[in-house]
C-alpha cells in the first residue's frame, strides 16, 4: 500500500510536494471549527491540480432533481454543499514574478497538520537563479473560540539577496463547485468595499437568500517591527485585494498577517453581517495572530483532555485514531442546533445533504462519551425542530407519522433515488434509537417529556401505517424496503427493519408507562396535543406482538430478509480478489442478487439492541454473515469489529478495525482527493472504546470489559459519564482506571461492581 | 368523455380548428410511409400551440445519460429520436401579410386524415374587410410507393375579389427537439442550393454523422393551367426557400405543388445523398401531383385489402380499429432490416429508442397476418443482426449468451434505470417467442437453420448464466428481476420469467431434434461455429427438469412472485376512484408493495403458451389476478381481453377492448399530445382476431373460434397464412369464410376441420 503520510503521533505530514496527489493531501488537511472549514489548500495561486474549497456551515444550494422516469414523491431538489468565497488568498510576487509552487523551482516543501494545536503550516525553499533562495512560513487556524475569525501569518525570509516582494491578500467570490455538471455560479455579490490594509466581499446565494459576508484585514511586520510598504487597491466584481510591494531584506522576515471574519444571515440580520464581519475582524486583528493562536491552541487541550485516546506501541494506529477524532471535533461542535454532521464534513462537496442516518447511529455516541451533553442533545433537538417536515414527507407517502428524510439539510428529503428515499425507512428507527442512547446514557429522562417523546409517537405511527398485515399468516411484514445492507434493494422483511420497528413501538410504549408514572400532567397534555388513543396503543403492542421476523432455521440464524437464502451462498474469501471491489467491478443488478453484504445489517440490529441477545447468538449471526459481508461501506467494519470484540474473536476485531483505522489516511478506497469519510471517522473511535474497551452503559451504569489486541502496548480513552471524566488504560496485564473528574463512579468492569473515588488498578488473568 | 373526432369510417376529422387541442389533432393526423413522417402540422406558419415534428426512420441522436448514483453497467447514451428538416413549410402571404391561422379570421375549417387513401387534407375559409374570402385546400400524402417521396397540393381561391399572393415553400433545417432538456441543436448544415423552383438543403447530424438531403421542386397552376410569377430566392443559414408572388383572380384556383424527396446516408454513400434527392424529386416532379397520388392509394389499397378489419353497427369501433391499423402500415414496412417500430413511431418524439419488448410480444402478430412473410421475418432479422451487440450486452453485466436491450436503436442498450435495464430480462424470451411464432404461423423451419437458432442459443447460454441453483430446495430460481408488470420492481422468481425461460430453453432443444434430423450439415456446422457440448444440453434438460414455479396452493394459481401473497389483498374495485391511475397519485413505494399489477405478467404467459394450460386454469388466474389489474399500461387490456375471449368471458372480453381501442382517438390517458401508442395499437387489432376471433396456431393448422360482441351487427377480418388471403365474417348468426387468395385451405372452426375452397358458411348454434 502507498503511503501518504509520515507516521507522527500527532501531526499529518507531507514531506516534499506531492503534485500527483495534491487533492489528497489537501482533503487530510482540512481544517474546520463548526462553523466553517477549508481544504488544505495553497494561500498562494497554484496552477497544478487542486481543489479550492471553503465551507461555510449550513449554507447550501437546491439543485433540481433531473431523473430519467420521474417517481411520485421525489424531492424536487437536491441540497448540494456550496463552495463559498475563498478568504484565505495571498498571492506572491518576487521581483514582480507570482509565485506558483507548480512552476517555480522548490528547494523544500513541508506541510503540516498539527493537531493537538489545530493548525496547518507549510515551510518551503524556493530558489530561483536571479534572487537565490527565499524561506516560506504559512501558518492559518480557524479559531475555534471566536468561530467567525480565521488567522494566517505568511512569512518570507530572502536567504541571498535583498528582492521585491509583492503581497497580495484577497478575497474571490468568483468561485464555483467542484462537483458541477454544468459551470453554473451560484453565487451573486451583493456589496464589496477595499482600503488601504481592509477590505469586505459579501455574496449571496442565488437560491435560498444566504448571505455570507467576508471581511479581512492586515498587518505587515520585519521581524516583528510593522513596515509600510506600497499599496495598490485591487476592486474587481466579486474580487477585492491589495497589492502591497516592499523589500524583502536579506536574512530578514517580512511577515503578513492577515486575519479574516466570516458572518452569514444565518446569524444575523442581513442588514448587520457586513457590519458585524467588519467589527469580528477588527477585533481579530487587535487581539494579534499570536494570542488569538494562544486562546485556540488551549481551546484544542481542552477538547483533547476529552476525547483523546492514547495508543503506545503503534505510532501508525495513534495517528490514524487521532485523526479521526480530529475532525469529528472540526466538523461539527453542538453549539448550533441548525447544523448536523455531513458526511465529508468541510473537506469536499460529494454526497449533497449534511444530515444522514450516520449521525445517530455513528457520530451520537461519539459525542455522548467525549462532549458535554448539550452537543449531543443539540443532535437530538435537530430532528425534533424537523418534526412537522418529517410528518410532511410521510404524508407525501401516503403514511401516517412521521418519516425522517434519508438526507436533508433542512428537514427536508433531499435524496432521489426510490429504493433509497421511498423505502431505506430504517433511518426512522436510528432516530428513536438516538432517543433511547440519550437518556441512558445521560440519565436525562425529562428529554423525553420535553421533546422525545413526541417524535416516537409519530414514528410509531409511520411504522403503524407502514407494515401491512398479512391475514393468511396472522402476522405484520414490512414490505418493500432497503436495509442498511443497500446491495439488496426493495425487499420485504429486512429483519433489520421488522426487529427495530417492533423495538422503536416497545420502547414508545415503555416511555409512555415511564411518563404516565413520573410526569402525568406533561403526559396528559401531550396525550391531547398528539390525540393518543388506547385503540392506537393496543395496535402498537398488537403489531410488536405479531411482527414477523424471518430466520433461517437450519442453522438458528436471524434471515437478513424474505428470501436471503435463496441467493447462492458463497463467501467472500471465496471470489477472485478482482472481483473486489464489487461495486466497481460487478453490475448492479448481479449485485443485488447475489449474498454479498454492503454494510453490518442483521448485525448492526445485534448491535443496537445489544441486551437483548446472548452470545451465542451473537456468535452464530457473526459466523454466518460476516464471510458475506464486504465491507463496501465505511461505516460497516466498526460495528463487525464491535462484536467481535464481545464474542471474543480479538484477531478479527483488530483486523476489522484496521479497515476503516487509517481509511482516509491511507486512501484505502482510492476516493480521499474527494474529501474525507467523517461520519465513518465516529465508527473507528467506536470500534475502540465499545469494541476493544467493551464500554456499555446498563442500568444507568457504565460497564466495561477490555481487551488490548495484539499488536499494541497499552491504550487509553476517556469517557465522560454524567459530569465524570474517566480515563480508562489497557495494558496486556492490567486495567487502570483513573477518575479525572468527579467525585465517585460505580462502574461494572468485566462484570464486576467497583466504585471509583480516584484510580482503580486491575490485574488481567 | 370529451370527443374529438367526428365518428367516420375511413377518415378522422376535425370540424372547425381547435387551438387548444392542436397537438392532439396534430398526433392524431400524423402521416408515415416508413422511410418518414411527421405530425399533421400546418404547411403555412402557424403561431398558437403547436408541435412541429418531422422524423427520418432510423436517424438518432446519442443523448448522454444523466443519473444520481451510476451502476456499473449503464448505457452511456439515450437514443433520443430526432426532429428533422421541416419540408412541408408553404408559407402564404395575402396582400403581403402572413396567414396565421392563429391570428387570421376563419370561416370554415376541416383537418382530415382520409385512411383509405392515406393523404392528410385541410379545406378552410378565410376571411378579410380587404380582401373578401379565400378558399384554401391542402392536401399532402408521404408515398407508399416511393418512400423518398412526399407531395403537397396547395390551392387559393379568392372568391371575392383579385388579390395579390405570395406562396414562399421552403425547407427548414433550424429544428430543436420538443423534449430537450436544453435548447440544443442537433443539426449542422453540411450543404444548401437555391434556385427558382428548386432548392436542397443537407444536413447532418452533430453526433453519429448522419446525414439527410431534403430536395424540393414546384410548380405554379391557374385552374390547371401552368402560369408564372416573380420570384425572390430566400437563402439563409439552414433554410432555403422561394417567394413566388402572382395575382389570384377572383373565383379562379391557383395551385402550388410542391414535390420532396429526402435521403439519407443510412442508404447511399454521403457523396451522392444530394445528387439522388434531386432526382428523385425531379422525378416527382415530372410524374406530376395526380399520377403520384394514384399510385400511392393503389398501394394503400393493397395493403387495406390484406389487413382491414369491418365492424358493421359500431361506427366508432369501426374508426377506431381502422385508425390503429392504418398507423401500423404507415409506421413500419419491413422493407428495411435495419428500423424496427417505435413507442410513438413518426407521431412524437417522447420514449427514446425504436425497439421495445413491444415489436415481438405485440406487433409480430399483425404483421405475420397481414403482410407478407418477408415483412415479419426483417422484424426478426433485425434481431438477428444484433447478436453480436446482444451478446456484448450481456458480457457487460458479467453473463453468458445474449441479452437483448431493454431499448435499443441499434442493437446497443439505451435505457438507464437498473430495475428495467438490468432486471427486465424477460424481454430476451419474447425474442425466442418470436422465432416459434415465425416459425409456426408461416412454416418457414429453414429460418432455424439460417437465423433462428443463433438466437436461440445465445439466449439459452443467457438464462444458464442467470438462473441460480438453490441447494437448499434443489431448484433453480431467477432472482433479482422485473417482469412484465413494472409495478413490482427487483423480485425473485417472477412466474413468467421463469416460465418462459424454461419454455425458451425446452424450445432450443425441440429446435436442436428437429436441426440434427432435418439440416444434419448445417447442425454440425453450427454446432461448431457455436461450440455446443452434451454437457451445455444436459444442464439446460437439468434447468428445465428442476426450475422453480411460484404458486399459491390454497387457490391453486400461479403465484407472479415469491411473496406475492404476502402483500395486502385489495381489489382494484374497492380501491378509490381518486386514487386512479396509481401512477400519477400513489407514491412508487407505495405501488411497489402494493397487489396491483400494471399489465398482464402471469396473464402474459397464459397468452403465450396457450396450448400448456387448460381454460379451467386460465379461469383461476384470470379471475385472480384480473380485479388486481388496473392496466396502465397499453399493452395490458388486449392480452386480458384475449384470454376473457377464450374462456367465455364475452362482455369482459368486449370491456377491456374497448380500454385500447379508441385510446389515442378518445385521448384516454391525457397523452395524445404526445404522439400515439404505435404498438399498443397491434394489441387491438390481436384482441379483435386472437380475442373475438378466436385465431390461434396449432400444428401448422389456422384455427378459429369467433364469437361477436354484442354490440356489433357483424365483423370481418382478413389473414393473410401461408400464401392464403382469408376472409373472415363473423354475426350473430353465422361465420362466412372466404378464401379471397390461394387454392385451398384446411382450417379448424370451433374444433371442427374444415377445407376451404371458396367460401364456408357455418351456423352458430
Amino acid at each position: 500500500m502507498k503511503k501518504y503520510f509520515h507516521a507522527d503521533e500527532w501531526s499529518i505530514i507531507e514531506e516534499g510536494l506531492h503534485p500527483e496527489d495534491n487533492r489528497i493531501y489537501e482533503s487530510a488537511m482540512s481544517l474546520g471549527n463548526g462553523h466553517m472549514g477549508m481544504r488544505g489548500n495553497f494561500e498562494e495561486s497554484y496552477s497544478g491540480d487542486s481543489h479550492q474549497g471553503t465551507y461555510i456551515a449550513g449554507v447550501y444550494y437546491p439543485d433540481k432533481t433531473r431523473v430519467g422516469w420521474w417517481k411520485n414523491g421525489y424531492p424536487e431538489y437536491f441540497a448540494k454543499v456550496l463552495n463559498a468565497t475563498n478568504f484565505i488568498g495571498i498571492d506572491i510576487m518576487i521581483d514582480d514574478e507570482k509565485i506558483d509552487l507548480a512552476k517555480t523551482k522548490i528547494k523544500y516543501f513541508k506541510r503540516v497538520v498539527n493537531m493537538k494545536k489545530g493548525y496547518l503550516e507549510r515551510i518551503f525553499t524556493i530558489i530561483d537563479d536571479k534572487y537565490g533562495e527565499l524561506i516560506v512560513n504559512a501558518k492559518r487556524f480557524l479559531s475555534i473560540v471566536d468561530t467567525e475569525v480565521a488567522a494566517i501569518s505568511y512569512s518570507i525570509t530572502p536567504v541571498n539577496h535583498d528582492v521585491k516582494i509583492s503581497f497580495i491578500p484577497y478575497l474571490d467570490g468568483n468561485i464555483s463547485n467542484e462537483d458541477s455538471n454544468y459551470s453554473e455560479k451560484f453565487w451573486t455579490e451583493v456589496d464589496r468595499a477595499i482600503n488601504e490594509y481592509k477590505g469586505n466581499l459579501t455574496m449571496k446565494t442565488k437560491k435560498l437568500d444566504f448571505h455570507v459576508s467576508t471581511s479581512m484585514k492586515y498587518s505587515v511586520l520585519e521581524d516583528n517591527n510593522s513596515i509600510n510598504g506600497t499599496i495598490d487597491i485591487i476592486d474587481q466584481e466579486k474580487f477585492v485585494g491589495n497589492k502591497i510591494t516592499l523589500t524583502g531584506k536579506k536574512g530578514r522576515t517580512v511577515t503578513l498577517n492577515k486575519y479574516i471574519a466570516v458572518t452569514t444571515n444565518r446569524d444575523y440580520d442581513k442588514s448587520e453581517i457586513i457590519k458585524i464581519s467588519n467589527e469580528r475582524v477588527t477585533y481579530a486583528y487587535n487581539k494579534g495572530f499570536e494570542e488569538l493562536f494562544i486562546e485556540h491552541v488551549d481551546a484544542w487541550d481542552k477538547r483533547w483532555e476529552a476525547s483523546d485516546i492514547v495508543i503506545e506501541g503503534d505510532t501508525e494506529a495513534q495517528q490514524g485514531i487521532r485523526f479521526n477524532i480530529f475532525h469529528l471535533n472540526q466538523t461539527y461542535t453542538g453549539d448550533d442546533p441548525r447544523l448536523n454532521i455531513g458526511p465529508k464534513g468541510f473537506t469536499g462537496e460529494k454526497y449533497g445533504g449534511s444530515t444522514y442516518w450516520d449521525t445517530e447511529a455513528y457520530c451520537l455516541p461519539f459525542y455522548l462519551s467525549t462532549a458535554n451533553e448539550d452537543i449531543s442533545k443539540n443532535l437530538l433537538i435537530y430532528r425534533y425542530n424537523h418534526l412537522e417536515k418529517a410528518k410532511e414527507n410521510a404524508k407525501k407517502l401516503g403514511l401516517n407519522g412521521a418519516l425522517y428524510p434519508m438526507v436533508t439539510m433542512n428537514g427536508e428529503e433531499c435524496h432521489n433515488e426510490w429504493e433509497i428515499t421511498f423505502e431505506e425507512i430504517h433511518r426512522n428507527a436510528a432516530i428513536s434509537y438516538a432517543i433511547y442512547n440519550f437518556v441512558r446514557y445521560t440519565g436525562d429522562s425529562n428529554y423525553l417529556a420535553e421533546y422525545g417523546f413526541e417524535v416516537l409517537v409519530e414514528i410509531s405511527r409511520f411504522w403503524t401505517s407502514r407494515v401491512n398485515y398479512n391475514s393468511y399468516k396472522d402476522k405484520y411484514m414490512i414490505l418493500g424496503v432497503t436495509g442498511p445492507n443497500e446491495y439488496d434493494n426493495n425487499v420485504n422483511n429486512n429483519w433489520y427493519t421488522n426487529t427495530m420497528a417492533s423495538w422503536n413501538l416497545e420502547y414508545t410504549l415503555e416511555v409512555i408507562a415511564y411518563l404516565k408514572k413520573e410526569h402525568m400532567l406533561r403526559y396528559t397534555e401531550l396525550e391531547n396535543k398528539l390525540n393518543l388513543t388506547e385503540d392506537e396503543l393496543s395496535k402498537w403492542q398488537d403489531i410488536i406482538n405479531k411482527m414477523y421476523y424471518p430466520y433461517i432455521e437450519s442453522i438458528n440464524v436471524f434471515e437478513q430478509q424474505d428470501g436471503y437464502m435463496d441467493k447462492e451462498q458463497i463467501l467472500v474469501k471465496d471470489l477472485p480478489k478482482a472481483d473486489l471491489p464489487l461495486n466497481q467491478n460487478w453490475s448492479w443488478d448481479r449485485i443485488l442478487r447475489s449474498c454479498f453484504i454492503k454494510q453490518a445489517d442483521v448485525l448492526q440490529g445485534l448491535y443496537f439492541l445489544n441486551d437483548m441477545y446472548d452470545l451465542e447468538t451473537k456468535k452464530r449471526n457473526f459466523d454466518f454473515y460476516e464471510p458475506r459481508t464486504v465491507h463496501e461501506s465505511s461505516l460497516s467494519p466498526c460495528v463487525y469489529s464491535i462484536i467481535a470484540s464481545e464474542i471474543g474473536y480479538e484477531d478479527k476485531a483488530y483486523e476489522l478495525y484496521l479497515r476503516t483505522a487509517r481509511l482516509d489516511l491511507d486512501n484505502y478506497n482510492n476516493d480521499t482527493e474527494d474529501g474525507l469519510h467523517i461520519t465513518s471517522m465516529a465508527g473507528t473511535w467506536m470500534s475502540i472504546v465499545h469494541g476493544f474497551g467493551g464500554m456499555r452503559i446498563k442500568d444507568n451504569t457504565l460497564c466495561l470489559n477490555p481487551f488490548i489486541p495484539k499488536a499494541w502496548d497499552e491504550f487509553s480513552f476517556k469517557i465522560l459519564f454524567r459530569g465524570n471524566l474517566l480515563k480508562v488504560k489497557v495494558s496486556s496485564e492490567k486495567v487502570f482506571i483513573k477518575l479525572e473528574k468527579g467525585d465517585y463512579l460505580s462502574i461494572l468492569l468485566y462484570d464486576k461492581k467497583y466504585t471509583i473515588c480516584d484510580e482503580l488498578i486491575i490485574d488481567i488473568n
